[in-house]
């Protein structure tokens, strides 16, 4: 294992240093227990908006704090989800008083230990509601979960809800459109090659020279069988189908296209992808009004690449192109 | 190999293709020759700003097309020269009457091709200036240069003289800032695993399992030495003392220090860098008063960072925070 990292157990504390270092305008690092937080605090009057995981999938989520997304992000260890200790005292310090909304992918440990936190926070007196993330149409269940898992969607659930909080928008319709993304957001990943986590120092998963896996999970999990290697069009289209499938897609609907990178793909490899999404979607009649392309939801330096689709309404594109200012989203 | 590619020949057109439909308010295409233009033509009474160089450096340099940065770039194939024919229309496209500057990195095939296409421009009455970038310290000559390389640190120039045009700057007074940025950034940067171009479909170089090079070139041109692996702390040390050597820093300096990925390394892992990289700065007495972590110069999959060091004045800081709107940087 060759990686940029002094003692692995303090790689994620070392980056979050680093992190919060550079974007000091829009960030703050608690430490004991680990949170990121709006610089500035709260915004007064508005919902504050909480997400977390673990880590290695940067810039999720701490990347998507800021002006009109997250106002706390709860960085677990490596591939580990954060603890109740860690998400409670970030949701008491993203609550003005108007209540916060948790955004929690769905993974088994992130489910049961937002939940313990919601919990307490509430016995605080604090108000707080959770959607969950699980657009991986890959699998039904997982290694890690009971239901499908929480993949890169969340970005457009962060991105939409934050724009309705920032708008002014009260906990219960700031919870009813992030419940809204989530229904209608679906994805499907593929990995060429997989990655290493700094405390396991080996790969998680093995694939063949000649071997793709397609529907792939971000923690390297079982997707939903091996492959060979193809031409970059008929990956996209074995990712691609099952996610229009599942949307139930028809002529004339517009949708988000989002081509997202697993960490150690290159950008001009996620175009050459996009390109084919979007032409097969529109040779169905479907407009790919919206567009993100890059590396939003990593599995640290795994290959691949994942295509997810938001069908959009008016009112969740007006939200979409609504300004954000955080380290990995602005517009 | 594996790669989200089709035939490795049409690589780069359809990676384009894929690009210009994502960021078609920001960029326009021309093909057949291929450059990429500000969407929406040049600036009236803007001096225009063009770079370009062979692909595989993604965001580079289309992804720097926009307002306040360049009006045009012009891609090669991977890793090779950009031809004059391609150059020229680009230079003429950039050209709303207040004259060209062309920011080119120093590769032999790059500055003899920028060199004849400039020429071209010239006997059809196009004032084109030019800038060379030789940034990286770490050799002297190289396997495609005489003198130092042209790496990360271009984005800053370009970065830079962009808004000096943007805010109206004439010719000579753009090429004299994009000049002094050149002569104030160094680079040094480290591979810690290779990259293979499509067409060539094996990986240029090898390293052990315990083998990392320092000072490697962003086509993964041999650096200064192979070392062992080390920790971030000590490699980071290695690439930025020759840096800051070079520049002459002193006591009490204002820096933007740049940690920038090689494409296939975690964005985790390059916070763990700058963090080393800002605490070093700091215990000179050197104020990191601007920051960049990111992947924006890469070598398509390499896994690897590179740091940058540019000395800050005042009116170099203005520039560096006046707004850009691109699809990789945007402020």
């Amino acid at each position: 294992m060759k990686k940029l990292l002094n003692d692995p157990q303090n790689a994620v504390t070392e980056s979050l240093e680093g992190f919060t270092a550079v974007h000091a305008d829009l960030v703050e690092l608690s430490l004991d227990p680990t949170y990121v937080t709006r610089a500035g605090g709260p915004v007064p009057n508005k919902v504050g908006l909480v997400s977390g995981g673990g880590s290695g999938h940067e810039p999720l989520h701490a990347g998507f704090v800021g002006d009109g997304m997250l106002d706390a992000a709860v960085p677990g260890e490596m591939f580990t989800s954060p603890t109740p200790d860690q998400i409670q005292p970030a949701l008491e310090a993203a609550d003005s008083g108007a209540g916060v909304l948790a955004i929690v992918k769905n993974y088994t440990g992130d489910v049961l230990n937002f939940e313990m936190a919601v919990e307490l926070a509430g016995d605080d007196d604090h108000r707080v509601t959770t959607v969950l993330v699980n657009d991986d149409v890959a699998v039904e269940d997982s290694l890690y979960t009971a239901g499908r898992r929480g993949v890169a969607g969340t970005v457009a659930v962060e991105k939409i809800a934050g724009a309705a909080a920032a708008r002014g928008d009260d906990l219960e319709t700031v919870t009813a459109v992030a419940q809204r993304v989530a229904d209608n957001v679906r994805t499907m990943g593929v990995a060429l090659a997989p990655c290493t986590v700094p405390h396991v120092g080996r790969p998680g998963f093995e694939l063949g020279d000649d071997e793709i896996e397609i529907g792939i999970g971000i923690h390297g999990e079982p997707g939903r069988r091996r492959a060979p290697v193809a031409t970059a069009d008929e990956i996209t289209d074995q990712l691609l189908d099952p996610v229009v499938e599942d949307l139930g897609l028809t002529d004339g609907e517009s949708v988000l296209l989002f081509v997202n990178g697993m960490g150690g793909t290159p950008l001009s490899e996620l175009y050459v992808v996009y390109r084919r999404a979007r032409s097969r979607l529109e040779g169905l009649g479907v407009s790919v009004s919206r567009s993100l392309v890059g590396n939003y939801v990593t599995s640290l330096e795994m290959q691949g690449a994942s295509v997810s689709v938001l069908r959009l309404d008016d009112e969740t594109t007006q939200l979409w192109d609504a300004p954000v200012r955080t380290a990995a989203l602005h517009w």
